[in-house]
């Protein structure tokens, strides 16, 4: 008897999260851990013993829940907010791990998640209860430190790609009246998945023409300038902008065409990038413009999924597990290490640690030199990163005409009276 | 010798309007008509004498050029002003179609495009030109008149609809931290995509929970109870809407939101729909609401497109040709007609005609029978009518992890001097 196990899912899904909890439960019952349990939205389920058996599920439907976008737990965007063992939280969390049997906790999400990791890996031992923590990480915006790369950024990446292609195909056949297309990915930091995008130009004067990293600062007139010298010698112009711009002095440029200047929560209302790009280059250039915010449908897109993204999504998880039931280490977070070069014939992966300390609340942003001089474009090394990321195909199964996405029991334990 | 053929398209593309293109050619090359040109960017390039010589295109790459989203030959958002026959343009077009013994003229669009081909049919007829014209319909709308559908609309719903079902499960596990997601459709008057999202609700509780048709006046204190009233039961709200909703007495309810109140080109600003209904719901429920803009993803996503509708579409431009060239018939629009019951098992179409003056700057509307009596769902009998049009899938070529979209030489007629 080794103990149980506890897999739980946070922050915002990617299409592949639910390939990393597969490869949990699979690898933790091939190591002949008998009861694994699922947390329900993230730590903020757990804390209300809201638990599901995924060992009870039938092992083919495991198998296929992998095809499934979206967390199959649910996810969360709660934090534990006092990292002191004996507080409130952490006290009620131990002792349901307690209750359970539960020895390791895996906990699949971003940098935010993995500080929940740390904090408990920390108080764990401080309270010297036998519990090892390992992190997984996910993310469509790439910016985890210590890892070459995230799970989800390859299929998210795919899909804008096909997005841009086609939308970009459709945009050059209306260049004589609508000459100007802005797709805006998600990214308010890093420019991880807009520089991505640039993977769609295959040729000369395709789309995009112009990427916009929140990592550059955002200059009006150079910008203009190179939409306007874009304009001339293509004939329209496709861009490609992360959420977040800001000026030379720290501003998000958003902020200025709001007509409110905070939401309904009290958060300061930073507007849309591309309501503002288009509002410029209309007034400026007199370039009609329409824009695109595929938000979620990029998190979500299974049916354009990386098979290199869902089996390195998948490996992530059985390496935790391996971490943590075979090696019995605690207070990592699984990365993945590019083995060999670059391109797409010679890339091969596996899977690294780093202590989840190093990666908690820390932002990893696209470097310098994967952006072009002139600050437009993604340099030729960011291509070569991000291209293996994006390769092979994920099998899909259309049901009356549309995608149809298996699930699972998720069979509940009883809760407490 | 029976003279020339002349083909262009017009308005904004869909993922399938080559597919109506490539109809048109094969079946004039098998009627035996020697030249066949395409005219770059509709009327608008024809009257600039840009034509390009489809004829001399290589047979595969013709067949090929279906399955490429985009208007092959660009599409316009020009219209001619004057239809008198002595008018400039209209005597422009005619020494135009003179020069290289054009006969029969095929115009894919919508109803603008539809009241040119009238216009040019009209005139041709006072002028006793030797002329054919016939309309090829072409819209994501749905909207043309006499035709039960149009080509365009199945694919465009069936991506729409993969978005919603992919989407709505990413929503559904984060239903504790954003419940709210809104999906805004093209469509400004009439709600044919938004119904169409409906179907992608397999069972009960999945998304779509609300479809916001622009045929039903928008009563904020209706559309908030009925939010309400999703979430209590849902734990999250899933809604489709159209880009025009108007209130009972008919203004956009998008105006009052906005800082701006006309773009650089003086006209109104009508501000975007979702980020109104985010504004309602987040100030007056407190519900954190994301937003989905596909915008033309929607018009170019061949790579999720229905195969019904492409082969529809290519039948279309087959029937045009046939009703011109075979029957000698012209100011016809072609027009699809099912020919059996409802249900995806029984489905079948054919082509029927429609006089071009009847669909000229006619809108259709979703009938309110299509409507459930709440007015916040597509009644069963829209998706009987819907579900046929989504099936089947149109194959696509992969490289280099995404698609590749096939393309023709566009080889250009010598410009005059």
């Amino acid at each position: 008897m080794i103990g149980n196990v506890l897999v739980a899912q946070s922050g915002g899904p990617t299409s592949v999260i639910n390939a990393s909890l597969v490869g949990v439960v699979q690898k933790a019952k091939e190591l002949g851990v008998q009861r694994i349990f699922g947390g329900l939205n993230g730590i903020e389920g757990i804390l209300q013993e809201k638990l599901v058996v995924l060992s009870a599920e039938h092992p083919a439907d495991i198998e296929a829940v992998q095809y499934r976008p979206g967390a199959i737990l649910g996810g969360c965007r709660y934090q534990i907010k006092d990292p002191k063992p004996e507080g409130s939280e952490l006290k009620r969390l131990f002792s349901i791990l307690k209750k359970y049997d539960i020895r390791y906790f895996f906990y699949i999400g971003g940098n935010d998640s993995m500080d929940t990791a740390q904090k408990i890996h920390v108080a764990a031992q401080k309270l010297k209860v036998d519990l090892r923590v390992i992190g997984v990480p996910k993310t469509i915006d790439n910016d985890l430190f210590g890892t070459d790369h995230c799970p989800g950024f390859g299929s998210c990446a795919k899909y804008l790609i096909t997005s841009v292609v086609e939308a970009g195909i459709h945009t050059a056949s209306m260049y004589t009246a609508e000459p100007v297309t802005i797709l805006v990915t998600v990214g308010r930091n890093a420019g991880w998945l807009a520089g991505a995008c640039g993977l769609a130009r295959r040729e000369k004067n395709e789309a995009p023409h112009i990427v916009l990293f929140p990592e550059i600062p955002f200059e009006e007139d150079r910008f203009l300038e190179k939409v306007k010298s874009v304009y001339e010698e293509v004939g329209g112009v496709f861009i490609v902008t992360g959420e977040g711009l800001r000026s030379r002095a720290g501003t998000y440029i958003t902020a200025r065409y709001d007509g409110l200047s905070t939401d309904a929560f009290g958060h300061p209302l930073l507007g849309d990038v591309p309501i503002t790009l288009k509002h410029l280059i209309e007034k400026n250039l007199r370039l009609r413009t329409r824009w695109i915010k595929p938000d979620i449908c990029q998190q979500a897109a299974l049916h354009m999924a990386s098979r290199v993204d869902l089996e390195e999504a998948r490996m992530c998880g059985e390496s935790a597990v391996q971490l943590a039931v075979q090696n019995g280490e605690s207070g990592y977070m699984v990365t993945i290490e590019r083995v060999e070069g670059r391109g797409d014939t010679t890339y091969a992966s596996r899977c690294g640690k780093v202590p989840l300390s190093a990666v908690a609340n820390v932002d990893r942003y696209v470097p310098r030199h994967f952006i072009d001089t002139e600050g437009f474009f993604p340099s030729e090394e960011f291509l070569h990163y991000a291209n293996p990321l994006i390769q092979g195909e994920v099998p899909i199964r259309m049901k009356d005409g549309f995608p149809y996405y298996p699930t699972l029991r998720l069979e509940h334990v009883r809760y407490p009276e």
